[in-house]
């Protein structure tokens, strides 16, 4: 089966948004078997996504749009696409009832602007949104099939995931194309490319891509046009293949998160752990809050931003800070164990360091940063150099104290 | 001018990645008077490369890619332009030296894969690049001209910035699309819409667009191919009536940060700040520490993400917990009050609630969230209950921190 994709907004074409539905769509369309031929962007003209859709249609029979079903008189698509079919819009109860509802979990009330999401082509499957106040819908005519999912994306998610994914399963066959990643991190891209050494040719005809971002570097294997069955076996093996070459600095596959990994290999050891941030300023606390039911092993950090706080929070001797400065092993070190004794967890780690823009020295340039753990019967510390942005650098160094973390946890 | 954009990577076309880099380049070009006329996504395949380069230069005599410039085997792009313009690859000696300097700042040697990123077309200007190590290149031949950027996002921001928009808004000229972006947090799209009455009448020929996010809602004026004195002045009155509309909602224009703002308006006043958070877990800190020079103002906070820490860092009395709850009115104003008195700080902010997606009751659903921010004087309380994901509950309600901190700060 082949799709065509509309992404519907100004601000695509201008740049103004980024495409980040398209990419997802696109995604989960390949892992069904659903082949996505064409990519359009169209502006908030009904014409234009009339003309975008009609196209499609044209030559794949059928199309998924995102976008333009807002209550705010920018969003044109619903309408656009019923002249299109030739059907008339209709309020419909049920929606109007789910767009009420929602709005009184907030215990709010819906505006006036919000009963046009109640309007629906005639003959237009309703597809639910339980997470926002626009419906999708399914339109299956003589035109062919128009999928019209909403462009906030954790909606549009949704709906994707449970209305139509199912759906058009149902209706396609055949290959995939399907990927596994492998995440790595704390070690730069070349020197990965050369512990991998001939992957390439060893795992064709899969192929395999060195994904650089923030939180490390993500290998992607990928294979392509095969049947489901043969995919993923060659996958786990290209998968397995490229844990062993990266070594100790696999964390994780698929979208693990480093941050839940920590706390997974802490909840099993029955570990606490808690944080102590200067630069990082709350990002690696951050990290560990983000993952659901991590109150059972996190217990809590300090940010100590100034020098005062060090002191007065984790106990850091003022001494030591006049003599070795904030960004030092001895301030590291203090901090981390400050913490564990403070808080009374199990694993504390420090960060603390020179994120930039100003700040830095020729012996301590920005993007120095140190980094302890301390944990029962001893304190390991660590120092490096980070290159980047200040965001980059602060990102990077909450990745790293993670990371630093579960090389001292059990297995 | 008119030019396409030619971005390049599997992950692109099988939505792997995210197309950031297309949507920041149209937007920069626009802006200097440069049309895109198309985007397209090509494979990481050298032949497919230089027919999708070879495509837009026979249409437009300009191409701007991106991608393929990495160190790893699945980097193709420089290869096949080269053989498109029909010159070698050679060997460039001020680009390997730039590329050992960067390499030598983290303490750490180049590896071998690191070569070829020293190898430029003949005949192509470098365009050097100090963030990474890859080179942008600008070559510019009887085929037409084809400028190639690297993937890494902060990589192409800076060489495009620097480097090729001088270039090519030199060649450019005429009208523009330029916009003008007011910013508004803590108030539904819906009411802002209806806040905003006719606007759309009223600043015609320019446009707006609601673009609902985390942080708020932004409202995005357009002003559509006309010359940069008319489009600045009609988005200049476009913008003030937005502001006036949105009212104590809006904290700023363009891209700026609500922590940045915060930040700003406490250093006026001379008030420091601090922070005592729960379900956010440190984003608050981390939202005021993203900012560079902010620890002139901001102290630092606590992450109490345990009961047992917000008695013990902040001195919340363990028989209030007990009886109202962590979630509750009386915690969140006992929290910032302990903060500010136990960090020393002028102005404290607090947060704590039911992030999810568990933890839920009837009387406090999933997405109540008391605030608090103790001030010389007064200490406010608010409740809001957020709608969404976890991650979103707690960006959004990072957000309404800061919010209700800039409302207590003198303007």
């Amino acid at each position: 089966m082949r799709v065509e994709l509309v992404t519907i907004g100004n601000e695509l074409l201008l740049g103004f948004t980024v495409d980040t539905n398209g990419a997802e769509i696109a995604r989960a369309l390949s892992a069904v078997g659903v082949e996505v031929v064409r990519r359009t962007a169209a502006p908030d003209r009904a014409e234009e996504i009339a003309a975008a859709v009609a196209d499609g249609l044209r030559r794949t029979g059928a199309v998924l749009t995102t976008g333009g079903l807002g209550p705010t008189r920018d969003d044109v698509s619903k309408k656009a696409v019923a002249e299109l079919y030739g059907v008339p819009l209709e309020f419909d109860e049920v929606v109007w009832s789910d767009i009420v509802s929602r709005f009184a979990r907030a215990q709010r009330a819906p505006a006036a602007a919000n009963r046009s999401q109640a309007e629906v082509p005639r003959g237009a499957t309703v597809l639910r949104n339980k997470w926002g106040t626009a419906p999708g819908l399914w339109l299956d005519g003589e035109l062919g099939l128009t999928i019209m999912l909403p462009g906030v994306p954790p909606e549009m998610r949704k709906l994707l995931e449970l209305e139509v994914l199912p759906r058009l399963a149902a209706r396609a066959s055949g290959s995939v194309v399907r990927s596994l990643v492998v995440r790595t991190t704390a070690i730069p891209e070349s020197t990965l490319a050369e512990r991998m050494g001939e992957i390439e040719r060893e795992i064709a005809p899969l192929t395999v891509a060195y994904l650089p971002g923030t939180e490390g570097v993500d290998l992607r294997a990928t294979a392509w046009g095969m049947g489901p069955g043969e995919a993923d076996r060659r996958l786990r093996a290209a998968a397995d293949l490229l844990r062993e070459r990266a070594g100790e600095h696999v964390y994780g596959e698929g979208d693990a998160d480093l941050a839940a990994v920590v706390l997974e290999h802490a909840r099993r050891a029955g570990l606490s752990l808690g944080s102590a941030e200067s630069c990082t300023g709350g990002l690696v606390g951050g990290r560990l809050t983000d993952v659901p039911g991590s109150s059972d092993v996190f217990a809590g950090g300090v940010i100590c931003y100034s020098n005062r706080l060090k002191a007065e929070l984790l106990g850091v001797p003022p001494d030591l800070l006049a003599e070795h400065g904030a960004v030092s092993e001895a301030a590291a070190r203090a901090m981390a164990e400050g913490a564990r004794t403070r808080m009374g967890v199990d694993v504390a780690v420090s960060v603390t360091g020179i994120a930039g823009p100003g700040g830095g020295t020729p012996e301590k340039p920005v993007g120095t940063v140190w980094f302890a753990v301390a944990s029962p019967g001893a304190t390991e510390t660590r120092r490096i150099v980070f290159l980047g942005s200040r965001r980059e650098i602060r990102d990077r160094a909450a990745q790293t104290a993670l990371f630093l973390v579960l090389r001292r946890l059990p297995a």
